[in-house]
């Protein structure tokens, strides 16, 4: 069994799970209760808020808790929306945002504010300007992806921050659901107000995530209630979640500029091998993310490819496992300018740090014949 | 130790432990992708729809999953007061709804509704025709709790739904958070269209709850996104926590009735004996929920007696936990008429169907130590 589908989800690490347990039994106080069972897990909570905050180099009153991902991207657009909404309703996205940003945007359009989709090139990349000339007066809210989860591209997030030094009001968000341990964010330094991660993408537990809000930013909660996280995300904390999210972080962080060659060692021997066959295209762009390949058999559907790799035990995706089952939005692979034929043939591979070089040697030899047998090539 | 603080949160259950164990390790994949990863995941979830939907005696298809209890109250009044908001902006609820509600309501009075807030009795329950009074044209939401978490009071859930019966455009909105395993909610049969769940209030995990929202009834998804839980409640499943707390929920409504007739018998037991204390209050009004008894001891803050008897390895709270440390609301004692001071002595005793008479009888005797112990009181 291989599994190449971890930009989907990932198996959870079984040391992180350890936590997740241990937590779980000893520590179910809640942290917001007076008694030391309370304390105890309160005090479990702002450890690994600390562990957090020092593994992405920021400050622990900028780490907020969250369910995930989508939770992360629906707070971040519409908790600014509410938050600015006397100073603007105009909002700057991309055509190729995840759906959590999309439908967050199209839920904001029905009542009334006002989005601009920035188009992205052959390489899956926005126009830097293209970026400057959609800035207006109203504008509340640049909200741009770091790594596409379909292809795996990177956004020129350091050159759309110094576009928007010069707008200090706007906030800027950044979905860094596939960036983490994949590139550097430089999140303190950068001009990036809030950034949205994850756990299940690195090996943590479904249901967790966490967001960066750059002390000082405002941000409307979208969870109100008890004023949990600071009053800013309110809810029963999930504290043996959070303890074990702040565990798999430290395992995916920890020597990842290694981790990151070997993957980008595992792409490589990919991207060589799939470029011998004439009938595949490579979607995924060069300079893109460690851990995306995005290809296509010539007018073979992704499916078809899916399928064939499964029966050999070997898991890959039809671009983002979101869109593969319900249509949310136009595949990236269109947006950068293939037809709806060439989309539609899209498979993706997604690594781990777990995945390795006879994983990928085996993939090779199983896809080499998966192709030859594929009768609409011969 | 005794855990006498189950309202707050409870004590993960071993079992359900187990099943969250062995779906994390083995069924690890995305519901969305295709592969037979993703299918095994799905069909976990849908059983564990199915299974919750068959407790609750609703259509799996009225069932949707959450992160939490804060999460459903947020999402039952801010998607309602969006999808509606063509009908009207007027919201009712009540005073002594949980901070998850009445902050909910807050920041939408802050973006132009306008909301009524029910007065309670000596007994913490609403006045119907108060209820009667406050509908408008543009009511387009009645928010009002099963149980109440600091004192245990019931509401009248089916009068209220009689009243409605005329309005059908009004939805209407029970927190069911105190109440699941405690009383019978008839969903089905019915007035009630959301009513919102919790996890780690019956020993599920933390981070896992459902909402039950009746068909045909529109919802504004308050987490948009890649259309997960038919298009309602978006992001990547949580899938071991889901099948853990559907089990969980089988355990905790297993002979209920049985349990709930043991609940009642611990609770007597112990109004019965505080009762003999002349300095000791009961604030938990007859006909409440059987797990939940709030008293005060004459001019001692509540504080005081839970550090007393935590000193002992007893874990009891001041009413909620969430209001224990971050002052969120007005506490409910007060909301019935007790002073101020009153208010500051009260002491929460919650119970679940794990603790035992044998507890209780510890309890009477540590109990009786601590009263007498107090200075103040000498
Ligand atoms: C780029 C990106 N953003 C957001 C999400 C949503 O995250 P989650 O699945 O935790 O809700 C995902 C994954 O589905 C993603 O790949
Ligand atoms: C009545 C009531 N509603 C809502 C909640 C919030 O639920 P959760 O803690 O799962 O966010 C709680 C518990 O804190 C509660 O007791």
């Amino acid at each position: 069994m291989i599994y190449f589908d971890n930009a989907a989800t990932t198996e959870l690490n079984e040391s992180v799970l350890d936590s997740y347990l241990q937590v779980s039994r000893k520590y179910y106080g809640n942290p917001s209760s007076l008694h030391s069972k309370g304390e105890e897990a309160n005090s479990l909570l702002k450890q690994s808020r600390k562990q957090i905050a020092s593994l992405m180099a920021v400050e622990p009153e900028e780490i907020f808790f969250t369910s995930g991902g989508t939770e992360g991207d629906n707070w971040a657009i519409k908790g600014t929306a509410i938050e600015k909404v006397e100073f603007g309703k105009h909002i700057i996205s991309t055509v190729i945002e995840h759906p959590a940003v999309i439908k967050s945007l199209d839920q904001l359009e029905k009542l009334g504010w006002d989005v601009t989709y920035l188009s992205v090139d052959a390489e899956g990349r926005i126009d830097i300007e293209e970026l400057k000339e959609s800035i207006r007066k109203d504008t509340v809210l640049v909200s741009i992806m770091a790594v596409n989860n379909e292809m795996g591209s990177i956004q020129p997030l350091t050159e759309i921050g110094k576009v928007l030094e010069a707008y200090p009001t706007i906030h800027f968000h950044v979905d860094a659901v596939q960036a983490v341990g994949k590139l550097d964010l430089h999140l303190a330094e950068s001009r990036i107000d809030i950034a949205v991660f994850s756990g299940h993408k690195f090996h943590a537990p479904k249901g967790t995530g966490f967001v960066y809000l750059k002390k000082g930013r405002q941000l409307a909660p979208l969870m109100s209630g008890g004023g949990q996280e600071n009053g800013m995300r309110s809810g029963t904390e999930n504290v043996p979640g959070n303890v074990a999210l702040a565990k798999a972080l430290r395992i995916l962080l920890d020597q990842s500029a290694e981790k990151r060659r070997e993957l980008n060692r595992l792409k490589r021997e990919l991207t060589d091998y799939l470029s011998i066959f004439d009938k595949v295209t490579l979607f995924t762009p060069e300079n893109s993310a460690p851990h995306i390949v995005c290809f296509g058999v010539h007018n073979i559907r992704g499916e078809i490819i899916v399928h064939a790799l499964e029966k050999v035990g070997i898991f890959v995706s039809t671009t983002s496992a979101c869109s593969s089952k319900r249509k949310t939005k136009t595949p990236t692979v269109q947006d950068m300018g293939y037809s709806k034929n060439e989309a539609e043939s899209a498979v993706r591979i997604s690594l781990s740090h777990y995945n390795t070089l006879e994983e990928v040697e085996q993939f090779k030899d199983v896809f080499n014949a998966v192709y030859h047998q594929m009768k609409e090539i011969e």
